[in-house]
């Protein structure tokens, strides 16, 4: 049962991109794995097709906060960040399954109302709950598993020199009303609201995949922690060009209150579950998707020619 | 946003499975929901083929105790639960998910030691881990889901009157194993092990699939409780011949040294992930499987032709 040097480490130390490494090489290959742990979601094979599937684990002040959001937004944003794991391989979600925790003395009417934000975010792809698992719980937990269908799943792991870096959705927008939310503001509307709901680009992932896309992965812990696992996982350096940024209003509005640069919303900003891919530069960009960068040979993240020192996506375990 | 009379009703108020039911009246049809919440596992259609899926969540003090068990018993038995749920349709399970939250202060080594318990117990199928999630929470939290392959998914829903009931693996062992160490108790072995790492019966079920079970479902909450699921989805009576139970000698053990009625464990106990199942009269059982009662038209369910009352299953938010 000796770990050996990690033995007197805990968890916190190691924080959870050091555990997923760690965890995911205890894990076998299999055949039924067609891609496993360390994309956006996993490429599992049956015995008569292929399946996407992802899973995120959501807790109660943490994830989410019952007085700064309604059980319906909850719900949605939940269903949300998993449907947004299957676009960001290029798929379409069809099924969820909730694992729900909660205190005994919650009402009923905040689970339907929960389940509800479920099944109307659902319905943007054509997804449904399929099945799921209650258990009594001090603090509410939402376990969801999103599963879809791939025609041609995009990995982390495509993007070449020369590539065009893209978005496609919105950056900045929740990572703003997240800020406004801590200092005790409720507005502007348009970044709170986007921190309650996010507004993934459903339809973008899918025509990524179609155009050709080299790479891609969704935002949910800032543009620069995120492209920067596009980065290593090819094996190139990517650097972004900020006059290619349009700064929302409502961004601005947060960045003059609260004295921060818009930027820094822009690239760190997480929640808002764009996507951003990587393209041939010979290939025409799908509707919806915005140039910011290119690729070139190296390592790295930088913005405009230099490296970008600013606020870490989220971290977990922190 | 209101819910009517629901209200002011607390998820406790309305226990595990009145919740599920009231929150699946929520869900609405759909073309990828070949059989959706209700059984052991959903089956869900991809674009190109069918797959099973089944989710459990499982909270430190409530499923498991870290005094108890081990890093590694714990991660088998969360797997095994799962992987029960795929062999309660007949299919086999190929792919897991592990959302896993846990205390900053979690030393490393315990997180290997239960994912490399997952591994082995995936290993007895020949399932793998394909992806997770991880977050901090103050106590240990496992979402599991688990995919598979069904030729012939076994609903709860197919009993016919004059059908054979029969079980495959063991029962009661667990729970005498739970009954004993509440006591204080760490043994006798073979029940105090049954609780820590289950044995749930993986040939069996694509065996009675393939024998052609007209129903099917698996032991976790008690016989007595699960099997009476099958009694009401099929719109059957079910009664148990108590003669036919073979009383393990460490259930008859702890039944001595507690003073509890052996068949209360067998009847009642869960957590050993034993199949039961109904079968044609004309069939011939496959092997594994013994035969322990008989459907006929009515509903309920009785043992030795009485109504069963003994200490109740699982019953969670109580």
């Amino acid at each position: 049962m000796d770990s050996g040097a990690e033995g007197g480490q805990t968890i916190g130390e190691l924080g959870e991109f050091g555990l997923i490494a760690r965890l995911a090489t205890e894990i076998g290959d299999n055949r039924h794995v067609l891609l496993g742990p360390g994309d956006d979601a996993a490429h599992v094979s049956t015995n008569d097709g292929t399946f996407l599937v992802s899973t995120d684990l959501l807790v109660e002040g943490r994830h989410f906060r019952r007085d700064w959001s309604s059980a319906h937004d909850i719900g949605r944003k939940a269903a949300a960040c998993n449907l947004s794991d299957i676009n960001a391989m290029g798929g379409v979600a069809t099924a969820l399954t909730i694992g729900f925790g909660a205190p005994a003395d919650l009402p009923v009417s905040w689970a339907i109302e929960m389940t509800r934000g479920f099944e109307v975010e659902c319905a943007h792809v054509g997804a449904h709950i399929v099945g799921g698992d209650v258990t009594a719980s001090d603090k509410i937990i939402l376990a969801v598993t999103a599963m879809g269908d791939a025609v041609r799943p995009v990995r982390r792991t495509g993007a070449l020199p020369g590539d065009v870096v893209a978005f496609a959705g919105h950056l900045g927008l929740a990572g703003a009303g997240f800020a406004a939310l801590s200092r005790g503001f409720r507005s502007p509307k348009a970044a709170v609201d986007a921190h309650r709901v996010p507004h993934p680009p459903y339809a973008a992932g899918p025509r990524a995949a179609g155009a050709g896309a080299t790479s891609m992965t969704d935002v949910s812990d800032g543009l620069v922690a995120d492209l920067g696992h596009i980065a290593e996982a090819s094996g190139v350096a990517i650097n972004l060009d900020s006059s290619a940024f349009v700064v929302p209003e409502s961004v601005a509005a947060v960045s003059d209150a609260l004295g921060v640069d818009a930027l820094t919303f822009m690239l760190t900003g997480g929640d808002d579950y764009a996507l951003v891919a990587t393209f041939s530069s010979q290939a025409d960009l799908p509707s919806g998707w915005t140039r910011i960068g290119l690729v070139s040979e190296g390592d790295g993240l930088t913005v405009d020619g230099a490296a970008y020192i600013g606020p870490a996506g989220h971290q977990h375990f922190r």
